[in-house]
């Protein structure tokens, strides 16, 4: 089901020398509900399409799925033929996935977690990655070629993408959503449902900054690599350092800082 | 409680031309669980620092405090003086606020919510605002204003702010986080705390873009003008609309857009 990713609006260009009308492109936003065998477990503000990835992909990065397979994606077509009906995904395991939990935080102690503690859940359910590391030179420039396939960037200016590339730098896939969350979900659902995971000796691109969520969503993928525009923050440092995970970023004139 | 919101490290800076090691900052992140009168409602990951204003904000701009008056906020201190006490903040309504309820998704119907059913759940509960549009030029400036407040900025290159401004761009208050939306909030929590809320005849900067939740954090505090840094979102931007807000972005080269 293709929908609108895009928005044409006129708006007023304004600046010191006066003003104008102009045509301009807006991402769109919607809501979407994933269900786990049926069972509401989240709703995200996305960009529609590639939503079974996203649906099958924010399962896996968040440990939803435990070791069950899943045996179908579908939207929730009850025959009303109404545009909601594609803002729910149900993903099924036949039931094999383990029941709902809640999320990070409402399981802790009662006076709260902090950011070792969160590293130290991850590590309970993840084994480190075997990764030898990409060269880094080639990493600058991952975000120049990912630039070349984002349709959607350069027809509104505001959009975050993910992608997932190899050990010479060539881009196998890239997800485009005006969430950062969900852009990587996608790339994460994309191979989960070619039965491609881990994603072994490959690498992540995430645009804007790699936040622990990121990195924890990479390593639940098996990603050895993953390279930021901007920069990490200390936890997403740290919790790499536990993956055994290359981290790069904060590419500027041709540089890169590797954590 | 002023903990540390950077962190030092080293790092290999690489280029084609060789590579060195060079001392860097990193932004931190700290999972924060906020508590409403006792009953944990949400864990966000946010640079420690206003953990009071966040969890405020959160909750205001959420809805969750209906309309009660916030009597106290604390640390959940149970004299351990451990590091994660400083990971859990209470806000007490002596339990004048309406019992925690499910988030947004979670009570649409069964095939999902669209985007103008998110929006109509907001007019339920919020008037549309009576607000003087402000000078657009004045707008294009108030990025630069907000920069050079932004302390953490200058030293990470990787944090989000959020800022609330008079209508002759003089900036009232600055917040950065790695989170958008947790700065949006420390924000609102600070007008909150102040008993300042509705911020009638204020605007409010965002870096990033302008989401659907960006407005709807702002409609929520009584902002009439929202300005962010790129551009909104389709859904925003109908959202904006809705609320009567003043709603601009896209800065480049002195020139803005105007929604």
């Amino acid at each position: 089901m293709a929908r609108g990713r895009t928005r044409s609006v006129f708006v007023r260009r304004v600046g010191p020398t006066g003003e104008r009308r102009r045509p301009d492109e807006l991402i769109v936003e919607e809501p979407l509900s994933i269900q786990l065998d049926g069972t509401l477990v989240a709703t995200t503000m996305r960009t529609p399409g590639n939503d079974y990835e996203l649906a099958a992909g924010f399962l896996h990065s968040e440990g939803m799925l435990g070791d069950a397979t899943i045996t179908g994606v579908r939207y929730c077509a009850d025959g009303s033929a109404v545009e909601s009906e594609f803002n729910v995904v149900t993903v099924e395991t036949s039931g094999k996935a383990p029941a709902p939990t809640p999320r990070l935080g409402s399981t802790s102690s009662s006076c709260g977690l902090c950011g070792s503690e969160a590293i130290e859940l991850l590590t309970e359910r993840l084994d480190p990655l075997t990764h030898e590391p990409f060269d880094a030179v080639m990493l600058t420039e991952v975000a120049d070629h990912v630039r070349e396939k984002q349709d959607l960037f350069g027809k509104t200016g505001a959009v975050h993408a993910a992608a997932s590339f190899d050990r010479t730098g060539a881009i196998i896939d890239v997800r485009e959503d005006i969430g950062r969350h969900n852009a990587v979900d996608k790339v994460v659902g994309r191979r989960l449902l070619d039965g491609a995971i881990p994603a072994t000796d490959l690498g992540l691109y995430v645009s804007g900054r790699a936040s622990f969520e990121m990195v924890q969503k990479a390593w639940a993928a098996g990603f050895g690599t993953v390279v930021s525009v901007s920069a990490p923050s200390a936890l997403a440092v740290e919790t790499a350092q536990a993956a055994n995970m290359q981290l790069a970023g904060f590419v500027r004139d041709g540089e890169i800082n590797v954590y």
